[in-house]
């Protein structure tokens, strides 16, 4: 008997993944299952995506890798948000490669697996354009042709896209550009190396921008890719808010916080238990909607904390579940994470990651 | 070496809680620590309190109630969510007092607290005009009238106020009337009840709201009960990010995803770990703030999942402190969380709740 329940389906993940994997063939595909998997479970995600044949996993911090490392002993495991002081060491025992951005932690890595007698797995990141992480093609450049170059064993040289949502954005082609003109030399001096370049939504722009490794993360669970066309990935989680109150307004009545919005005799109300506590963001107040008996039921008032009130009326009284089997979904086929997204004015990436950590997290399949 | 570092100030929670019951004085004050203590974690801040002499708790949930039963035996622990069908057992064994906000939710609880030869102990919500949980004044007046009244061990009687940060809000004495009319029929029917009714901003209503029992939860984290003056609580929260890397812009560039801001030669920018993955929401982006080595540094482009962009033009390149011992800090006495909360346009509720939980969280204090 829980209170809110989140549903997990591991077969669409892996069927998603399956999907970006035939599109980006012969080239590989890699799974993101940082910031926990997008909220979704970075243990028993990647444990799925694995058995399915998944090899090469990124996240984001240096904790998230060591406990993935230690769930698949055998993974291809890269940290994105690179290295930082004192933490080489965790990285060597554990056999991470640290996505690296500067001649500083170039040079740090280096000393810390040269005093481990062990080489220097990494992955260079380029700064093609987003300005965010990545090493400039200049300072890159003048890496590769410095004597530290050949002692640093460079697995994979990635960049990352800022607005491959958007096809037609001139950004695009400019990062292509400026990461194509550096990979002769990168692979003149590295002949192993893997590129890598696309993200979910880089894997849709065509297979120039597929390289040899693409990352996928958000289209893996569910989020659009696509956003100007019909979502091609299947959805992955649903949500279940259990109803605590049902309500039938006998006079006219203020609902919520602040009093925001005010209801007339006859109006029926249902209380959930889950508010901006659960994730369902504040934004969400008076704009949102959920699904009750195969009705969509809007949000009424502000949500609050634990709570979030929905207008029934559209249902009749007779149909209304009772409490202790009536349910809101609030995340189903229906109501997917970019519709949600679009009544949150945010994406469906922001919406995954706020998932609460009060909810029942219940996985089906993932066998495979 | 952590990366994001959120540290929790149990002492102040402690000088708040004392401030808020010297206010209500003699009357008692009680604690909500539901939603995992406003994401400040419920088990230390409620032993932490318990420590300082509170001796009443609000959870909203029967998996927080369960939880701190474990931590604290000897509390009394209010469900705000009630008990849901088929959980009644969990409460009795663990002598959780349901707040009861329907005739049906009564009749549940006579039944099961009967079938365990135990007595009836709950707490009655009444609507008093927030139009969320609780009775209606008609519905607890037939039920006061039922001979099941005399049954039930009714501890608490509350209600809940919608609009008390608003103390000019005509709800507030509307709210005020309607409880206080219940309050005689209640107290001739269970003498011992204790009477329960201000939250946060309600103790800052006048003596008058305060009754028996207060239920402060915001103003203990820090947020301020009275927003339209200076905020009468001491911060809580502290929140540091760690630089991972710098970047001097040498020719135009668009920064971060979707390219909503560029910036030109000689602009230095600073890109911390931590995102909206970690309660950093969106709407932060190109909006919010931080503080780097004593100087306030406003984010530039869009916040992203796992790591957020400051212009730190203004910081002369000498007083940069150097990758390993940078950090930015996003909650602190200057930034407090309801200067981020405007800046994220909500509430410092919200900012809180998001806290996320990649960071090493670092209590100080709590021993009294």
């Amino acid at each position: 008997m829980h209170d809110g329940i989140l549903t997990i389906d591991l077969d669409a993940i892996v069927a998603n993944w399956r999907q970006l994997a035939a599109r980006v063939a012969p080239s590989v595909c890699a799974a993101v299952v940082k910031a926990n998997a997008y909220g979704l479970g970075m243990v028993p995600v990647s444990q799925a995506l694995w058995r399915a044949g998944c090899a090469n996993f990124f996240v984001a911090t240096t904790d998230e890798g060591l406990l993935l490392r230690e769930a698949l002993p055998q993974a291809r495991i890269v940290v994105l948000g690179g290295v930082r002081p004192g933490r080489e060491q965790g990285f060597v025992e554990a056999g991470l490669w640290p996505s690296l951005f500067s001649l500083d932690a170039i040079e740090r890595w280096l000393v810390a697996t040269a005093a481990s007698g062990t080489s220097a797995p990494c992955v260079i990141n380029l700064n093609s354009g987003m300005t965010r992480l990545g090493m400039s093609p200049q300072e890159l450049q003048r890496f590769i042709e410095s004597a530290d170059a050949e002692r640093l064993d460079v697995k994979i040289f990635m960049s990352h896209l800022a607005c491959a949502d958007e096809p037609g954005h001139p950004l695009n082609q400019q990062q292509l550009t400026q990461y194509s003109q550096l990979v002769p030399a990168v692979k003149a001096r590295w002949p192993e190396v893997v590129l890598s370049f696309a993200n979910s939504s880089g894997i849709f722009l065509g297979q120039e921008f597929h390289f040899d490794l693409a990352r996928p993360g958000a289209a893996m669970y569910g989020v659009n890719p696509t956003p100007a066309l019909p979502n091609p990935m299947r959805p992955v989680v649903s949500l279940r808010l259990p109803v605590i109150q049902y309500r039938t307004i006998t006079e006219p009545s203020w609902v919520g916080y602040s009093a925001t919005v005010q209801v007339q005799a006859g109006q029926r109300l249902a209380v959930v238990l889950g508010g901006y506590a659960d994730g369902l963001l504040r934004r969400l107040s008076n704009r949102g909607e959920g699904e009750l008996a195969g009705h969509r039921v809007p949000i009424i008032g502000r949500v609050s904390m634990d709570a979030t009130i929905f207008d029934v009326s559209a249902i009749p009284e007779a149909q209304l579940p009772p409490i202790g089997e009536a349910w809101v979904d609030m995340l189903s086929p229906v109501l997917d994470v970019n519709l949600v997204a679009e009544h949150m004015n945010t994406i469906g990436y922001e919406v995954l990651t706020n998932l609460g950590s009060r909810y029942h997290r219940n996985y089906v399949g993932g066998a495979s």
